[in-house]
């Protein structure tokens, strides 16, 4: 198989996976960077649980479309800026995790309890103007707010997360979840202990070598074909 | 396909969405305006999982079956009375949505904080008496306390929802208890942040053109046919 | 089908729709009155979700087995004191529903806030000592302890529903969850308002005529054999 | 069937139903002692809801792999102190209950209210450092912490328990799991009122027979394999 094909393959598990875990319902994007090049792969305005192969949409960093059926999602320009400023991201999620959503809505923040969570030390940031990200200006401004971390909160309009693969991005999606429905579960019965600093990174190291994060992306793709 | 069938065919798939989405359970209703005419469809007294398509009635804004086997829904009222005031209503759902239920009996209001509860921004009105709505004076009683809102809680009793097709009506029923869930889920762990007069308006223009609402419809749809 | 035959039938459903609706995993039991006589059937020591019509035991209400191969369940005198003191007694569930447990193990009363909660009006009565109910005396004090309402939890250890046919007790075992869920979820958020006595009584008249009953029962064990 | 094959399907179904009740996604171990020696089965770095019965590692007590075609999981210092100290265990699993680990990451003990709970009277013990166990070290540290108790939290990172059988390591994880989401609950509506050690020890008795547990692990085997 080509390298792009394969890329789209692993882009629709991707999407499969993402609405088999009910991280979207019916929204959402995926896209992933075509390697050595100035192009990304996108879905159009498809629901990610019904999306194939042949739609997935070619964009350049300009957000147009230089492949394709279908018009650019409107929120393509979160892609873009984020494609063109962060060279290690190569892939991202755009989601409506549902407890993340909830923390995003309020003044409390998002920090890790759980060794899954230690990738969001410190706190996931949340962009607070809930509007589409549908300009450059938008796009950009996730990008800043988002910076070296794997993921950013849309207040009321879910996440975005990125990876140096589609697995690493869908496992932040997952991860990030998690990490709120524990925290959220938490909240409720008492004091959370929140990971220190050091304990983060210690986890971080632990929880995500390679063959861990095969292990993981191979359940869940594994769960999501056989549902 | 001639367009009675066409929207017998569309409320049978309201009936399956709402029944997989688990907003309601045996119980609750749907009904769709026959164009240019003073008759509506309705389904009859049976659960929203096992109706069929010929079992719909036909009624008349007296309430009386003009055309059907089955007598009328003991809530007909509540269908004539929205029927009769409101010409842009064209499709009305009535069903018992189990966070919404239990905002409507509880002394905290049902307010947007998020994209997808924008459409009730300034909050979900409620009908306090916990009657059926089963006579002509509840049923305007109830109309009259919907306004020109998308969504109307019956205290303790479910909610209707309307919208001017049947798939708008559908999706504001998922968003209803979306919006629920999300602001329940809020104010177990801090001071929720609501949207704004302003950014309801601009997120409810964003987030529901005929394009987003399609796609929505389509997922649901596939979702409760593929389950 | 002659008239026991048809009342195995009805049980086995029974149990299948409490398996489906999770009210049972893997314990519990239900058993029904045989009209006109001094026995009754009631499931063996076999998960409800597996157990056949063939296994179904006859007792006598001394608590023997008069028809069957396996012996009484260990709280048959639960079943034995029910039947003989309470004649309007056909079918008795006993379940293990998770929010209702809740209830039973704190201070918190659960009384009815919603439509379908008003069978409860005036509260749950709960059965105070955490043991199996397996001799004549703990059978006789929670039959007392239920009086003449639908239901009573016993603290920790699951409750127990009745009903004058086994569609309604174990509609009542599905509404009793629904009132202990929407009370907890109430809890949560804000001071809940309960039905008064007064809209208690007229929403249970409205709530179980026979026709919503069947209406009900059809739904749930069509949701049960189509799992 | 010979009694190491015995075994080994014992364990494979332990692996589906933890993963079916979702105590496991992706992660996690099951191990078993094989009788009258110093060697114990224990699953590879493989889902447990994929792993398959040829896969299983046979290890000693050193914790050398000495049949078996994949290395030894990270953790398996965890289950060799274990094997090693406890003669009375012959089964362990390794899991990720997400309600126990809320209660890992907070102040707040996770104590009986229920009489499925009542194995961990006295409350569940915690290991605080949130490593992985990874070396003879955290595995010994572990083995004590746990003590005579049928489970231990680590923090954040998921729990262990252990039996006399495969079943009812087993049936302790689904336990631990439900005393949380039991406990939970409550601590959101009211006092809780906790199992006494009398009522725990009489509940514990009744509980647990072996017929009671053969029930259950029936129950859960004939779930997952049907799911």
């Amino acid at each position: 198989m080509d390298p792009i094909t394969q890329l789209k393959k692993e882009m629709i598990s991707a999407c499969r996976v993402l609405s088999q875990q009910k991280l979207v319902e019916g929204f959402g994007h995926v896209s992933a960077r075509i390697p050595d090049s100035e192009l990304f792969l996108i879905t159009p305005r498809v629901s990610l649980a019904l999306v194939t192969r042949k739609e997935l949409l070619t964009l350049n960093l300009k957000g147009e479309v230089v492949e394709g059926n279908q018009p650019a999602p409107f929120e393509a320009w979160l892609h873009t800026a984020i494609m063109k400023t962060k060279p290690r991201v190569n892939a991202i999620t755009r989601i409506h995790a549902r407890v993340a959503n909830i923390f995003s809505v309020t003044d409390r923040k998002l920090e890790p309890v759980h060794n899954h969570g230690s990738f969001f030390s410190g706190g996931v940031p949340v962009f607070h103007p809930p509007d589409l990200i549908s300009t450059p200006e938008l796009g950009a401004a996730v990008a800043e707010i988002l910076g070296e971390k794997p993921a950013v909160l849309l207040r009321g309009n879910g996440q975005v997360t990125v990876g140096g693969t589609i697995a690493e991005a869908v496992m932040m999606a997952i991860y990030l979840e998690e990490a709120a429905e524990i925290l959220h579960g938490a909240l409720q019965i008492g004091a959370p202990i929140p990971l220190t600093a050091n304990e983060s990174a210690r986890r971080r190291e632990e929880a995500l070598p390679p063959v861990d994060l095969e292990r993981a992306w191979k359940f869940f793709k594994n769960r999501a074909e056989s549902s």
